[in-house]
């Protein structure tokens, strides 16, 4: 397996392939066209649509306090275990709009469901881009018409393209899964310029299985897969105003997904690997990124291990050492020791790739060269034990470079 | 009132004057020497001795998991009301060295005791610069022989310069404080680099004065002052291992100040002042710094104004935006959303410099020229509402910019 499945981190499970072709799986179509929301030009209003009227559906959302307008209506006016279609754009994040941002979000999930041939409340609205702003909804609406004409099984790349903001790298994927009951088509669009964001590091993920699956098991499935994905990533610790992640099956794969099943272990693996390596691809497309870190903390402390991991993944000082290359592991007791005030003297153990720098609190001597190539590596890997065993938790994160400074603070608007 | 007080966020009293000379408190005698311990051949060992037998102390300590060697041996041999000397090295924080580092503190304490004079529980003992490396002792001992011999009332200046790490400013005062019975001096030596610092943004501060305290009462102003000032600061959001507040009085003035009297109101003024603009000094002293930013958030619940202004003050997205000169607010409402998980949608106030672009959650029409030159002035104000009254809280932030990255990234060791 090469091209998507890119991470170590991430185990491609066998009976997963990439596709050769890049359709939607069936009874999903696509498209993405250039509405006049971004100054650019480019693709920014999406549309995805599901002819299968009995599809089945999970999502997940920001837990932000200040949600933009498309989570709102989403939650409020959508049946989120029955949605056929998602309209997208990017280049406005209708965050922070009031009133007024509200009633654009409806606007859009009206027309996206004209378009769509659903019923309003089958349908996600989500956005991207620029918060503050009042969203013309208009040109969305003005977008959708064009994009109805569009819709097409092959339309996966239009869609993923119309989500993008500053993202570089493409974050979708085209899979085929062979369970024992049969073959089911799995495909993911999933947007997210981490650390390069000049105004958020919104996140969207939308995927699509022509498998069959009930409420609860695609529920189920996308709640762990996003905990385990999407929820294990630092890019600047920063949580936005509009993330969202839908799933959607059709069932026209005919192959259905009983619960507690092999074929639910083996989707659910699939699933798993998916999110994963999208989460991985968020954390790397970062501008001016130069290496992604995974810190793995063990313990004996459930909180304390999740605490730790989070607290390392989000410094700033690990995340610089990270991007100069720079096996400075002081750095990484001094975020583990933030994260569990109190605690003094801890025993704390730390390896990076292998080598072991602290045991027990206390400097070990090292091989200064080995040390300075593991932390040089594209991926690093940091272990860290705490005192006490049975919990482990890790996170993804990305480096703190230039790249960061110079689209964050130069290109002021 | 020009010099110290630099800053339009600290009001300095009437009654506070920045003295002409450079001496410390009666009773106070400093020196700093080189000793080895700093590749440059800087001063990196100091000494602070006060004569007065029954001098009175309070301290406070990082809470950190992960504390030094030095904070250890202070917390658990030394008597915190009763401190009469401190000793101090830069260039090696003696953190994460396990039993070596505690042994090789302790001798820090009993040389120091040697060279002050007085016994070895009345001193306390502070490091700072790299984590993992063991210290040698020997060379503080032997720097320790040469301080003794440079003490005097105007080493304070020595001393400041012997705890410097990466820090460019001088962060240090003299003061003079007219208090209803009588006037006394007040002195502080403050270390912290902030965001520039290529190993850790440790910050210590020594504070000296003749006034007579009681233990109680120099304890109480300690702590309500650190609260409201190194405990309102963001450099880069990273809790250090050796952080060290001491405060010693000597009462050589004579000047008693009784608890819950005008004196004590007024020495407690002096003190906040004082540590205040040290913070902010702190805040500002970091390479390729522009801006220093002000946080304040009010609501009716404590700990929402809290985590609000905190998330605010550390959130990478607002400090490259401070840095650029940005008036990227919705980066603010980001970071509140962030803080507050589940309360959308949150009528959230924002206003910068005054300016309001945020009302009940949206957007307003701002003049935009104004708006961008509110968000470049060197000292930039946010101000937040929540919904309710009668909350507040403040953080003081610095920005990041490429000079940060530059030393924290590029120079490796």
């Amino acid at each position: 397996m090469t091209g998507f499945f890119s991470s170590r981190w991430v185990d491609a499970p066998p009976h997963v392939t990439e596709a050769s072709d890049d359709r939607l799986p069936s009874g999903f179509r696509a498209a993405g066209v250039a509405a006049g929301i971004k100054p650019s030009g480019g693709l920014d209003v999406g549309l995805l649509a599901c002819g299968a009227p009995d599809a089945v559906s999970a999502a997940r959302f920001s837990a932000s306090g200040v949600l933009a307008a498309p989570v709102l209506v989403t939650q409020e006016r959508a049946r989120l275990d029955a949605l056929r279609a998602v309209v997208v754009n990017s280049g406005n994040a209708n965050a922070a709009t009031g009133r007024p941002g509200l009633d654009e979000a409806a606007r859009m999930q009206g027309a996206a469901a004209m378009a769509a041939g659903v019923p309003n409340d089958q349908v996600a609205v989500a956005s991207t881009g620029v918060i503050g702003v009042q969203l013309d909804g208009q040109k969305v609406v003005n977008g959708l018409l064009a994009a109805n004409a569009r819709l097409s099984p092959d339309g996966a790349g239009e869609l993923a393209e119309a989500m993008k903001t500053t993202d570089v790298l493409d974050k979708r994927a085209t899979l085929d899964v062979e369970l024992p009951s049969g073959r089911v088509r799995l495909t993911a669009q999933c947007k997210g310029a981490g650390m390069i964001s000049p105004r958020f590091a919104t996140m969207l993920c939308f995927v699509q299985t022509d498998a069959r699956l009930e409420p609860e098991t695609a529920d189920l499935l996308l709640g762990v897969c996003v905990k385990r994905s999407f929820d294990r990533v630092s890019v600047d610790g920063q949580l936005s105003t509009n993330d969202t992640v839908v799933l959607i099956a059709s069932g026209e794969s005919g192959v259905a997904i009983a619960p507690e099943s092999e074929d639910e272990l083996r989707f659910g693996e699939a699933l798993d690997a998916l999110l994963r390596q999208l989460a991985l691809l968020m954390v790397r497309d970062g501008e001016g990124s130069a290496r992604v870190g995974r810190v793995v903390v063990h313990g004996g402390h459930p909180h304390g291990v999740e605490r730790a991991a989070r607290a390392v993944a989000n410094s700033p000082l690990v995340k610089t050492a990270l991007h100069g290359g720079d096996p400075n592991w002081g750095r990484i007791a001094q975020a583990v020791g933030a994260a569990l005030l109190g605690t003094a003297p801890l025993a704390l153990d730390i390896a990076i790739e292998g080598i072991r720098v602290c045991s027990g609190g206390m400097a070990l001597p090292v091989d200064d060269a080995a040390l300075q190539r593991a932390a040089a590596r594209e991926e690093v890997e940091y272990e860290i034990g705490l005192p006490g065993e049975g919990a482990e938790a890790e996170v993804f994160f990305s480096d703190l470079g230039h790249g960061y400074v110079t689209i964050n603070a130069e290109y002021t608007t």
